[in-house]
């Protein structure tokens, strides 16, 4: 790094998918903050959701990039997790207050907590500018930053970070068990690992795309079934076919009662994806259906130290393409025109 | 009744909400079919909705009534379940296909039978026309005809038909037990009835409502406390506190968000009610709050006998007014305009 107080880094100075070389000071490191060399940042599709402006103007200059892995560089003097030299990765939050009187956090819902830090684009509590991993550095509280497996190489962890743990979470807290039913819409960054947790879960898996072409990557990601969604025929079939149907579609086409359908009686439907156009649906739907809708946000501490255990023991891995972070504007292209399969990481 | 082959009975004739005298002749009596002697009829919300058109223009004349109880006076050569002079009821269903082969049926989702026939506005799969219980009579599948437990008066039995097993369904089949929190929302004819379910199965009951004056009724009912939906400050201590929001409201100002914060991670909101008004949300209110959004549809089979068993067990009754069946459209004023506690049963 340049100097001790400054991270150069790529940020979004006005909303767009042009980033532009910045310079910041970072917070003062705090008694149980780290700092993190970045080795290297997966690009996910908030990041573009939000230098775009569709999830409205973001505070600028906002640097983005929330699948961070790297190495340990300074610790604060009550840091007591992490040594200096550890590789870690951080995903989309790097700080909750961890209290006991915590609604959220007392009960392990720290993605949930009032004083919740997103890793980019919010701010502290002290007022203090939360700044991304398309950079040089970052600092973060420690128990945001996760000792990465021996098993997993930094660029291939990175997308564990947000899409792995994304993907994971409602897996674990839906209690995802073998033989479980389970469809995928969307298979990109998200879904691809995705289908790979929920095979390696022990569901029977149905990738759902319109990218035939996709095929047979999706068998090979352990998915059982591949639908077509330009081929009615096959959507026919999948007629309450599923106990979960996890959407990772941003599309704004997405046909909520279409996917409804081919979910059983008292199955859910998983957002993991918020694409801007508002979900309509008559009462009617859900009472003759009975398939319940709703989301998951990202993984607290809990979910995401078991999603790099679990990718390690079975050997999940996302495909990714790599870019160095120099050229993080042609990676942000690669994502925004939908040319990457299936994530792009940017290197220092 | 006035002959073998024609039922005497009440019909809307044109959308509205007004009743004529009316004939028919009843379909056949099958091998499996029963006929009723209708003793007492509840007044179910739907019924208003279909013989108003706001549901869809009914097939008409149509004869609602769908929450019946009376006494077996004739029985199918194959009836086996059932003896002459039986005290029966029937719900909102009275027929399914009870195949192994039936994708619904086999797994106890009868009112998903896809030859399901709804007790009035519907048609067998002979073409045949389903008339409801504002009737002399009735004749339907003895499979859908429950014996009323001896400590159930008929007129208490009728609401437990419909309104009293679509609230207990859905807390059968997602398991609610001693200490859940459940929220109930309209505290009409169904909402009486699940404050009281929901506290009878261990509970902690809060109903919501904008009638305070019906506090103290709520308490009397189960409930442990009342929250009126006019006083925003009680309304903002809701937030996060239910693990259940049972939905009875048909209003069409609804708020579904609103309905969303008070319920706790993970939890869920279950639609009973199908007011006109399609939902809007954005995907990132489930993202956000993580509460799934469903519903449930009428008690099947199971469910209905365990209704009614539960019940009887309990104590579980509706609070009625009854009006005699010649006063048919005195009765459906008093739902209409809202003027009931809480449930009409009009009487032979």
């Amino acid at each position: 790094m340049s100097s001790e107080t400054t991270f150069k880094c790529w940020a979004a100075k006005t909303p767009g998918f042009t980033l532009e070389p910045f310079e910041y000071v970072p917070r003062p490191l705090g008694d149980n903050d780290i700092e993190i060399k970045v080795t290297c940042c997966g690009i996910c599709g908030s990041d573009l959701h939000t230098i775009s402006g569709e999830w409205g103007t973001p505070d600028l200059p906002v640097v983005v990039g929330h699948e961070i892995v790297g190495e340990v560089v300074k610790k604060g003097n009550s840091v007591s997790t992490l040594e200096l030299g550890d590789l870690v990765g951080v995903g989309a939050q790097v700080y909750a207050c961890g209290q006991p009187d915590c609604n959220a956090c007392s009960r392990g819902f720290d993605p949930h907590c009032s004083k919740r830090v997103y890793t980019y684009n919010d701010k502290y509590v002290d007022g203090g500018k939360a700044y991304g991993g398309y950079s040089e550095g970052v600092r973060v509280d420690e128990h945001y930053a996760f000792r990465i497996p021996k098993e997993i190489s930094p660029a291939e962890a990175a997308p564990l970070m947000c899409a792995g743990t994304t993907v994971f979470t409602p897996m674990l807290s839906h209690g995802f068990k073998k033989g479980d039913r389970v469809g995928v819409i969307g298979i990109g960054g998200l879904g691809h690992l995705a289908l790979q947790f929920a095979s390696k879960l022990g569901c029977v898996v149905t990738a759902f795309s319109h990218s035939s072409n996709k095929r047979q990557e999706c068998l090979d990601f352990g998915a059982h079934n591949f639908v077509d969604t330009h081929d009615p025929e096959a959507l026919k079939k999948c007629e309450r076919s599923l106990d979960y149907l996890i959407i990772t579609s941003n599309s704004s086409s997405n046909d909520y009662e279409q996917f409804g359908s081919w979910v059983d009686f008292h199955g859910k439907i998983i957002l993991l994806a918020a694409p801007p156009a508002k979900i309509s649906l008559a009462p009617n739907f859900f009472i003759s259906t009975e398939v319940f809708l709703g989301g998951s946000l990202i993984g607290g501490i809990k979910q995401i130290k078991e999603t790099l255990a679990f990718a390690a023991k079975h050997n999940i891995r996302p495909v990714i393409q790599k870019v160095p972070m120099s050229e993080c504007n042609r990676g942000v292209q690669m994502v925004h025109t939908g040319n990457v399969r299936y994530r792009v990481v940017l290197e220092n």
